[in-house]
């Protein structure tokens, strides 16, 4: 997050969680240009409203994060608990409370405790510093196990360009144009416009192809902000080092929602469907997310059994064009379903072998069309369930 | 299932499993109306390519049921397996074997034991009576941990009518058009057309409307027989009975469902998630769905966490037509959200209160139109992953 130039962070304890830190701050030197996507659930957090409409303008120079509440379903007054947040961040910092965004998540229902979030940000306010990325990308977590950062680098118009990002997410995960938190700064100068449409396309390659539970947040929100730092002249869709910008942008998501996927609430395994030969892309979209959000499935990955069965089934069921008696299914490299049926020739323990490792591909080949899709999920443990059924409101 | 007067049923141990009944016969005297309802799963158990050909005459005499082995993606010989083991039953009861339907359930694509099924079904002819109906509801079972069976008494014609039920599942439930395996009885006669009709109701009010866990098995199927021995004239849809008798049916078939819920996979508890309010049925019934299915909703029932703002951000993602800000939420007869916030008066002591009862319902409603919806589901408990993660191919 701060390893491109320019950039701030810190984060502390306020208070909000009984323990740990629960509020960052991150920070531009100067206003940045600035580019969001948010949940497309129709229940929304709060913070949402307020980073929409501040992202009118392209620009923002500092968020404020606070985790342990997500100031959703709090009535009228989470969106003056949101702007009051951003108006004492203002303050505190010295900027235009405009150029402030306010991202928060955590228990559904229940009000931010605004005087321990002044106070918080008051204090987070004299800590900033370079060094302060990974305090921040802790203080945002709620049920995760780790920390999830990462940094790229990459050349725009001769220059030596940094890009950094942190995220946090374990449950509650299955974005669709957005995901949980997650934050992308660049010391690149971005035409505003290009920025957003670079992070849209990075959010669609990443946050939205994977799922752990099925279930899509309302607090969803990535936000990326470029201040420029770099010194290059500013990057649009024309240049010629943008395809190569647009990639590395994507790597770094992918890289976080990657994270994610491992930090799965109870996850023991990062397991990638690939859909092949379906009739169409959207079909085969259709077939992977099935697949990967079956729980049956998901605890057959747990349980490091092949069965493939459950594979099956949830395809039969995706409602994508399907003829059971043509599909392939392998086990990374391991052939398991050749025309709908069991391949003879490799046992129980060749597809265990590859069961057993904590990463593995899953692959279907529909042999219908030229639609591929892929999605990256996670297994589902009891582990899962003790964490979901005693995190309280 | 043997309560109604002509039908003889047994279970036995054939050697399909390791241990424990898993064949059954049920039987009618004589040759009996009879209708069939299946998966709208696009794989399929090979059975049911079988019950759908035969049930074109709409008669049937016998079923043969194994669990153990679903007989799924075993290709070619998956059909012949199913004809086989009709055949075999025939030949045993001294029937014709068009007049046999055949039910498999358990795991997907290993071929069918035919040698076992073939020895198993000459010892189980030899054995059937009207007490067996108990034996051959549990020889049905999987990962079931009990018997479902159920029994309703009616008129039609002046004369006592009774209908029997059994069924089995446990996981892999949320059925389109039918579940898992469910077998109806009766000893009215019914116009066979009628019987279909009839059926084809009752499915849609009980088998249709529960959730364990998301998954769509490839094999459910429901299937009702009316052998006529109660001695009415064949009641048809004018009949002043046919209310009463579909009703008795109907109820007959929620029975059996409450008790796939009540014994779905890990669950503790049965809920009842009703929507109202909503802008028409669809939406309502894509409303309580996806709040019934939502993993994080079922996993805070576990832990009797009154966390209604899973409720409202599952509802966020359904897809129907919502206004956060208008939605009501009681549990049971306790408030917990008032137009889309907490309602002050309740305390979190007075919603667990609910929480903790084995069963509760949860009432929705969105204040936009007069849709409605039910649907029962389970909570989600450490147990499912257990079962699920070692319950083999």
């Amino acid at each position: 997050m701060t390893t491109p130039r320019g950039f701030l962070a810190c984060g502390i304890h306020a208070g909000i969680k009984t323990e740990g830190p629960d509020l960052a701050l991150l920070v531009s030197e100067c206003p940045a240009a600035a580019a969001g996507v948010f949940t497309t659930n129709v229940v929304q957090g709060h913070h949402i409203k307020l980073c929409r409409a501040r992202l009118a303008t392209r620009r923002a120079q500092a968020v404020v994060i606070n985790s342990g509440n997500a100031n959703a379903c709090t009535g009228r007054r989470g969106l003056e608990d949101a702007e009051q947040t951003a108006r004492i961040a203002g303050q505190a910092l010295g900027i235009d409370e405009q150029l402030v965004l306010v991202c928060s998540t955590g228990v559904i229902g229940v009000p931010l405790p605004m005087d321990k979030i002044e106070a918080g940000i008051r204090s987070a306010a004299g800590k900033l510093s370079v060094q302060g990325g990974q305090d921040a990308a802790r203080a945002i977590l709620t049920t995760d196990r780790m920390e999830k950062t990462c940094a790229f680098d990459g050349i725009a118009d001769g220059v030596n360009v940094r890009i950094g990002g942190m995220a946090k997410g374990a449950g509650m995960i299955e974005p669709h144009l957005a995901t949980m938190l997650a934050f992308l700064t660049t010391d690149a100068a971005v035409v505003p416009e290009a920025l957003q449409s670079c992070l849209k396309h990075a959010v669609a390659e990443s946050f939205n192809r994977i799922i752990v539970d099925g279930d899509q947040s309302c607090n969803d929100t990535v936000l990326f902000l470029a201040n420029g730092l770099a010194g290059n002249r500013p990057l649009d869709r024309d240049n010629r080092d943008w395809p190569d910008f647009e990639a590395a942008v994507t790597a770094a998501a992918r890289e976080l929602a990657l994270k994610i996927v491992e930090d799965g609430e109870g996850a023991t395994k990062l397991v990638t469907v690939a859909v092949k030969g379906a009739l169409n892309d959207w079909d085969a979209e259709k077939a992977a997310r099935t697949v990967a959000r079956s729980l049956l499935v998901k605890t057959s990955w747990y349980g490091e059994d092949p069965n493939w069965g459950r594979v099956l089934d949830a395809l039969g069921y995706s409602g994508a064009a399907l003829n059971p008696d043509l599909v392939d299914i392998s086990y990374d490299n391991v052939p398991a379903v050749r025309a709908g049926c069991a391949v003879p020739s490799t046992g129980r323990e060749d597809l265990r072998a590859v069961l057993k490792k904590r990463t593995f591909c899953i692959t279907i080949d529909l042999h219908l069309g030229n639609g591929t899709s892929t999605i990256y999920s996670s297994d589902c443990s009891e582990e899962y369930v003790r964490v979901n059924s005693h995190y309280t409101t």
